[in-house]
C-alpha cells in the first residue's frame, strides 16, 4: 500500500509538470471550455482499499466509460447473443465512423464505438430487454457505490440531446439494417443519460472494481461474473482507446476505457481498478495526461498484462 | 507439471473428437492439400521444461509467426524508430488488404499484416539495417533452438517467391511511399525465406519462450530484453490474428501470432510459450483447431492476461 | 413523325417478348408487388408532339426522377451557390451509399445520390429558400403540364415517411457536418413528398420537355433556362443512374434520370424528351425493361449525344 | 472555317492574359519543370480541316491519352469481351487508387484509370492478342498520321520504367486476381511506351478524328468503327478526367481524355477532334489551362453535346 501511495505521489508531481495537456473536446460544447490543468487519480486494490491523489474527488462526465457498464448489463441479460448484434473487433476507423457499420450491414465492429454502445442500450430496453439486474446504468452505478456518489451534468445531457446528428446518424443506420428494435430517440435518450453521468475518480475506481475479476471483491462473488469481467477486459484491452487502442496496449499495457471528458477506468487483473481523468485530449479523443498517468504509474508498480518486469 | 501434462492430454483427446477441421490455405499451394487431421501441442514452461501433445515434433511452415521474430530484430536494431515507418493499431482489414496502405500514406497499419512485415523485413537488410543480433530471423533462431530444430521448405519457398503477387502489389506501394528502401524483389526473397522456415511445436515453443518476459530464462536475461518482449505481445494481443484479433482476445485471452501453415505461438507472459499446429484455418486465416486447442489449455490451466479465475 | 411512330411500335413489340423482367424495388414495401409486366412509353418532341406507346397513361411514382426537378429549382434559386453543397462527381457507390457522405465531410458526391438530393431539398426550404419560380416539385410541374396529370401516393408517401431510416442516416450525418439548414423531419418530409408523386410516360415526357434545352420550345424561351437545361443533361448523364451510370452512357448514349419506381426520363438534347417506365429493376435499381426499350430507341432512332451513326 | 479561326484565336489571347496556370505533374520528374506559360491548340473539322493556335506544332508526351487508342485497339480485337476484365463505371477515386482494384476483386472500375489501361494492355500482348489492327498504340497512330508526326520522350521512358512503383502495385494485385495474362513487367513496358509517345496538338487532333465518328472521315468508313467511337465517347465522357469527370462534363459538355504530360483530346461529335496542350495541372491531374480552353471554344462554338443553345 505504501508502495502504491507513493507512486500515485510521484505520477501527480511529475503529471504537474508536463506543459503538453492536450485540449478538451470540442464536439461536446458544455466540455469545449474546461480547465485543461485539473487532474485526478484513484486506485481501489484487491484488498478493499482506495489510494488516490490530486482532484480525486471532483466529479465528471463518464461519457463512453459508461459503454463499459451497459455492455455488463447486457451480456448479464442477454449472455453471447450479444455478439450476434455486435461484433468484437477493432474498428480501425475512429469512434463516430459510419463507414464500418455500411461495410458490416449494420453489426457494429465492436460495444464501444458509438454504433456498438448504441445496438447494446437498445437490447436493454423495451421488451427484449432481458433480465440484467439493473435497468440502467444508473442502477447498475448506485448499487455498486451508492447513490450519492454519482451525479449527472443536465448542461451535457440536454446538450447531447439536441445536438447528437451523427449518433443519430448511426442509430438510423442500425434501424436500417434491422438491429435496432426500439425507436431511435429512446435509444438516444438512454444513451445521453448515461453519458452524462457524473463520478470522481474515487467512485470510478470503486464501481469498476468488478472487473479485477478477483473473487474476493465483494461484488463479484461468483465464477460467471468473474469470466465476463475478463472478456469484458478483453474487448478493453483491444477497443478500449478508438483508434489508439494499439498504440495504449503498447505502451500502458492494461485493460482500459476512455471517455471524452477525459476520463480513463483502467485495470489491473487480479489487483486493482485505476480511475485517472483530465479533461485535454490526444488526436485520437482519449485524456493526453490521463494515458500518461497509467503509464507512469504501471511502469512504477510493474502493472502489465503482458509480463512483470521484476524479478519474482 | 502434473497438472499441464493432464491438461494437454485432455486437450489432445477432445481435439480428437472434433469434427469441424477447416481449410488448408489455398493461396499456397504446398500447403492446400495438407492432411487437416494433423494436430500438435507442446509447452515451454518458465522452468524451462517442455511438456508435449500428439504430433508435438512435426515440422510445419512457420509463415507469419516469422514476423514476430523479425520485429523482434527490428525493434532490436531500430528501437522505437520503427514505429516512424510502421504503425500498431489493428487493421479492421484482413490480413493482406491494401486498402490500409493507400489510406496511411504506406505506412502499414501493424507489423503483422503482410505489408508491415515487407517494411520490417527492409529495415533489416541493406546499409540501413542497423545492429540486431542476428541477420536474420533462422539465424536468430538458431541461437536459440539450434540449427538442427529448424528446416526449411523448398515447395513453398520456391512457390511463394513466384506468385506472391499480392505482396509484390504491397512492396511497390510501400515504395511509391518511399516506405522501402530496398528493392522490392531483395525484400521478397527474405520474406519468403522466413516463412518458409519449418519448426516443430516443440522448437517453436523454445524458440518462443523469450517473450515470457521471464529474466530467469536463459535467452532473456535484461530487463531491455523484457521489456521488449512484452511490448511485442501486446502487438501480438491485438494484432497477432489479423482481423479475428479481437474475438481470439475475448475466447483465449493470450497474445499469440498465427501463421498461414496452421501454427500458432501463445504466450502465458512469466509462465509459459506455446505452441500449437493444425492446417485446417477459419474464416480469418486462422488455425481452426489450433485456435480451440489454445481455448481449452487456457481455460483449464485458468491462464488469461485478463485475470485468474482460481480463488488464489 | 412516322419514323417515331413506327420505333415505338418496334420497341413495345421487343419488350412484350422479352422474358427477363427485373424485380421490383423491395425497399419501398408499395412497390415490392408490382406487376413486372407492366410498361409504357411516350416521347414528347421538340415539335411539341407527343408520340407513346403501351401504357403511357397509366400513373407511377416518379420517386428519384423528382431529384431532377428539384435541382432546377435550386439551381434557379441559388445559381452555382449549390455546387458548395454538393458535388457534381459520380460516385462510385450505391444511390444510398452512407461512405461517400462521412469521406467528404458532409458534401454529397452530387444531387442525385440520396445524400445530395436532401441537401437540395433543404436549399429549397426555409429562410434561406431563395427566389425559384416555384416552391416545391408538385408546383413546378404543375405549372408544366397542370395539376390534372399530377397525383400522389399515399402508400408510398405514408410508407417511406415511417420507414426511410437510411435518409434519416444520410440527413443526420450532412446535419452533422453543417450541411442541412432544416430540421431534418423537415426536410424529410418534402423529399416524401416530391418522391411519391405520381406521373405517367405521357405527363413526365412533357414535364421534362424543358431539358431538350430547345429555346423553341415554349417552357424554355431564355438562354439561361437552356444553358442550365444543358448543364442537367451533363449531371444526368454521369450520374443520373446511380452506379449504373457509365455502362448506361455506353449503351444508350442519352442524358437520363431513372427511379426506383421503375420510371425513367432521358433527354435527347434539341429533339425529344423520352419518359419510359416498367417496375421490375436491374441490380443497380435502375428499370430493367425501361433500360432496354431506351437503348432499343436510340437504336432505331440513330440518338445518341455521342454522335450521329447514318451519314448525313 | 472563319468562325471556328475567330474562335480559336480569341481562347489563345484569353488564354495568354490568364494568370493561375495550374502545377506541373510532380509525379514524372522528366515533366516536373516543365514551362506552364505553355499552350497549344489545334482543331480538326468533318471537313478535313485543321485550324490551329498557339504553340500548336509542339510535341508533348500524351501519357494517359494513349489510353483511349489502346482501348480502341482492345475494342476492335476483343469487342464487348473487353467488359468482361474491366468496368465501365466512373471510379469516384484518384486514377491512381488500388482500393477499388481490390474491393472489385481485380476488375478495374473503367479502362482510363491506371489499372484498367494496364489490363486492356494486358488484351492486347502475348498469344491472347487478338486480331487488332495494329500491334501497339505507335503502330495504330502512324498509320492514321504518319510516323514523321509521332516521337518519344526517351528520358519520361526510362524514368517511369524505373519509377512506376504505384503502377506495378496494381498490375501484381491485379495479376493476384488472375486478371493479367502477361508478366508484370511486359505490360508496364508496354505501358510507359505508349505513355511517352508525343505528339503535338495539331497530330493529336489528326489521330483523334476517328473518334467523330463522322462516317465521312476518311479513317472511319465503316458504321462498325463509328458506332464503336461512339462508345469510347462515352467512356471519354463519365471517365476521361479521372475523379473530375463530373465537373467537366458540367463546364466543357465534351468527350475528352487528358494526359498528365497536360494534353487534351476532346471530341464533338459529327463535327470536330480538338487538342489542347498546356504543363500546368489542377487538384485532379487534368491541364488547368487547356480545360479552360476548351470551356471557352465550346461556348464561343457552341458546341456541347447536351444540346445547342443558339436558334437553329
Amino acid at each position: 500500500m505504501k508502495r502504491l501511495k507513493t507512486a500515485i505521489d510521484a505520477v501527480v508531481e511529475e503529471i504537474a509538470k508536463t506543459d503538453a495537456r492536450g485540449t478538451p473536446s470540442q464536439a461536446v460544447p458544455a466540455l469545449a471550455g474546461a480547465d485543461t490543468g485539473q487532474f485526478g487519480i484513484a486506485v481501489h486494490t484487491c484488498e478493499g482499499e482506495t489510494v488516490s491523489g490530486a482532484a480525486a474527488d471532483t466529479p465528471f462526465t463518464i461519457q463512453s466509460i459508461s459503454k463499459v457498464f451497459s455492455l455488463t448489463l447486457a451480456l448479464e441479460a442477454h449472455g453471447d447473443d450479444v455478439w450476434t448484434r455486435v461484433g468484437r473487433e477493432p474498428s480501425g476507423d475512429p469512434f463516430n465512423s459510419i463507414v464500418d457499420l455500411e461495410r458490416h450491414e449494420g453489426i457494429p465492429r465492436n460495444p464501444f464505438i458509438n454504433a456498438g454502445a448504441l445496438v447494446v442500450i437498445d437490447m436493454l430496453l423495451g421488451k427484449n430487454a432481458g433480465k440484467a439486474s439493473h435497468d440502467s446504468v444508473r442502477a447498475f452505478l448506485e448499487a455498486r457505490i451508492g447513490a450519492d456518489a454519482i451525479g449527472i451534468d443536465d448542461d451535457v445531457a440536454n446538450e447531447e440531446q439536441s445536438s447528437g446528428f451523427v449518433n443519430r446518424a448511426l442509430a438510423n443506420l442500425a434501424k436500417s439494417f434491422d438491429n435496432l428494435d426500439n425507436e431511435v430517440e429512446t435509444v438516444m435518450k438512454a444513451y445521453v443519460e448515461q453519458c452524462a453521468l457524473t463520478l470522481s475518480c474515487e467512485g470510478l475506481a470503486r464501481a469498476g472494481a468488478y472487473l479485477m475479476s478477483d473473487r474476493a471483491d465483494q461484488h463479484s462473488d461468483s465464477v460467471a461474473e468473474a469470466r465476463r469481467a475478463r472478456r469484458i477486459n478483453a474487448l478493453m484491452l483491444t477497443c478500449g482507446q478508438y483508434d489508439g487502442s494499439g498504440e495504449f496496449a503498447y505502451r500502458v499495457g492494461l485493460p482500459a476505457k476512455s471517455g471524452v471528458g477525459g476520463g480513463i477506468l483502467a485495470i489491473v487483473p487480479n489487483e486493482a481498478a485505476i480511475a485517472v481523468w483530465s479533461p485535454g485530449l490526444d488526436d485520437n479523443g482519449n485524456s493526453l495526461l490521463g494515458t500518461r498517468a497509467l503509464e507512469l504509474l504501471a511502469e512504477k508498480m510493474d502493472w502489465s498484462v503482458f509480463g512483470s518486469i521484476e524479478r519474482r
